[in-house]
């Protein structure tokens, strides 16, 4: 099968066999992967990761490895999505870690991660996932729609940490792919959402949405330019200098959500945390089944963000489009 | 009256008159006050503070503005210490900001602060605060023990933000005076404290107060060195590269409060409290209550903590003396 993987800082075709299935785990053909600012870091070193990249996809299941004839057939030619943390009940390890029995899958101390920690990814034909990691994607869900379920399930996590609907005020600084996503779900939740960027073609895909937008210099000057505060801001910027903004616009006692994450430190003065007695709440992956209700529902339509689809075959070519500026969603097809 | 003022990065003896007072505020003669890292700080330009320095006292209710007979018979002649932070009523305004309408009045968006902003400190033989920022001290409490209700109140407010007791395994980072009062105030709530710090000195210090403890190098192999993880961590140092480790050892999900300002920004790689959704709490100022029915009950004993008592008309030696290596808390006494 066609897969790529990362050397020397670039994508790579490669021909492997197709991955072997433990009990309980699927064979997926893709038919969608999206690219996500993740990939392009893991590129540049972030995790050391050399093996086939790709975390965003909606693809077929096609095999099974042993399981009942009841999962075969729920699963087998089915549409699907997946959570990308793989635990260790999946694993095969009989006795759970600390983390995964206390449920908390997304943090099991043993976890391989789809495309980002020691299992390839979904920028190949084909590729491996858990059972429990599936959902199936509604039929009036679209390919487009449904490539999106694991992005917009982050940006749901923060509706799960976060009583977002009791902040009267809320900013999302970035307006890149997942802040757009983010300010989209708080939208679903609350009345006033402002997002904060530094490019007036992306504000306007947010304002289609019902978004408030303020447009950013991206230098220190914006921290003079945005006047108000928010009881509720979320740092998606993707960049290390976001936070002393999202700092400064945050009220006291407030909440800042950080969601971006990205490989370098940037000099942070930490004190207005301090004085201002801010709450800071990392936040990673989500609920795929609040993801996917938001697009069955059409409350959320992520599809206006897609800037382009490539062929598979042209994953390289499509990995170096979505690092130009003004490109949001780059999508990779297979036939 | 004799008065210190910051200038040119010391502390200068200036002859100053008495303040006035408005009604409802106290004249207080200084007993005792206590030099915190907060006026090294302010001497090195942080707030850019010109006035009197000085927040940590115990002292003397001399004379009142005008207020009632009740309010004089409580209040003259009588030991007291004091919130800092001086809010909207106090200074005037009829009508309160948002914060001092939700009672958060250590946030009011007009605050002075006692010789920290805008409002001269206990650096001196005579300063003013209002009579709601005052606490009588208890028969039972020494002015060595009272010196210390503002940074113990400080220590106190991180068990008003989370919930100590429910976790089996705290750390504090920072061996320095507010770090030892933090891990005291933490043990009465918690068993299995830890103090991490670089001063076997001062490591001793909190093990006498049945604190575990763990000796650090202060460079990067202490990453290596601390093998735990803990469920609540406590960053202390007073230096902006505490925040790395602190990450480092808090485990997923976990709460970091942050303790420390300082001034100067540190280059900080924020991923580790995405990637393990951490949760950072900035804490501040606390309730003086809590703090003074510690002292009372002996359940915290702060004055092992006392290096050196100065008179008050030495304060820039005793300020030195403050900053040198190994050196706890330094008071300043007036007769």
């Amino acid at each position: 099968m066609l897969a790529f993987t990362v050397k020397n800082h670039r994508l790579a075709a490669v021909r492997k066999p197709l991955p072997r299935l433990r009990p309980g785990w699927a064979l997926i053909k893709l038919r969608l992967a999206g690219i996500c600012n993740t990939d392009v870091e893991i590129l540049r070193g972030y995790h050391n990761f050399r093996g086939t990249p790709g975390h965003e996809f909606v693809g077929e299941v096609i095999a099974l490895g042993k399981t009942s004839p009841r999962e075969k057939s729920r699963w087998l030619g089915r549409r699907v999505v997946g959570e990308i943390n793989i635990a260790c009940a999946a694993l095969g390890f009989r006795s759970l870690c600390a983390f995964c029995r206390r449920g908390l899958k997304t943090h099991c101390s043993r976890r391989k991660v789809l495309g980002i920690l020691h299992h390839d990814g979904a920028f190949a034909e084909y590729f491996s996932l858990p059972l429990e990691n599936l959902y199936l994607v509604p039929k009036n869900v679209t390919d487009e729609q449904a490539v999106f379920t694991e992005p917009l399930a982050a940006a749901c996590q923060i509706l799960a940490q976060v009583p977002a609907a009791r902040h009267h005020n809320i900013a999302v600084l970035g307006d890149g792919k997942l802040a757009q996503l983010i300010a989209r779900v708080l939208r679903t939740a609350a009345r006033n959402v402002t997002l904060f960027g530094k490019h007036e073609s992306k504000l306007a895909l947010a304002r289609l949405a019902k978004i408030k937008t303020q447009l950013l210099h991206g230098d220190a000057s914006d921290i003079h330019r945005i006047q108000e505060t928010f009881s509720l801001v979320v740092e998606a910027t993707g960049s290390p200098t976001g936070l002393s903004l999202a700092q400064h616009i945050t009220e006291p006692r407030g909440t800042l959500v950080l969601k971006s994450t990205f490989h370098g430190a940037a000099p942070v003065e930490t004190w207005p945390t301090v004085v201002k007695e801010l709450t800071l709440i990392g936040s990673r992956c989500g609920p795929f089944g609040k993801a996917l209700a938001l697009l069955r529902s059409h409350r959320v339509d992520p599809t206006p963000l897609i800037s382009r689809t490539f062929p598979l075959a042209e994953a390289p070519a499509a990995i170096a489009h979505a690092q130009k500026s003004g490109v949001m969603k780059v999508l990779l097809k297979t036939d």
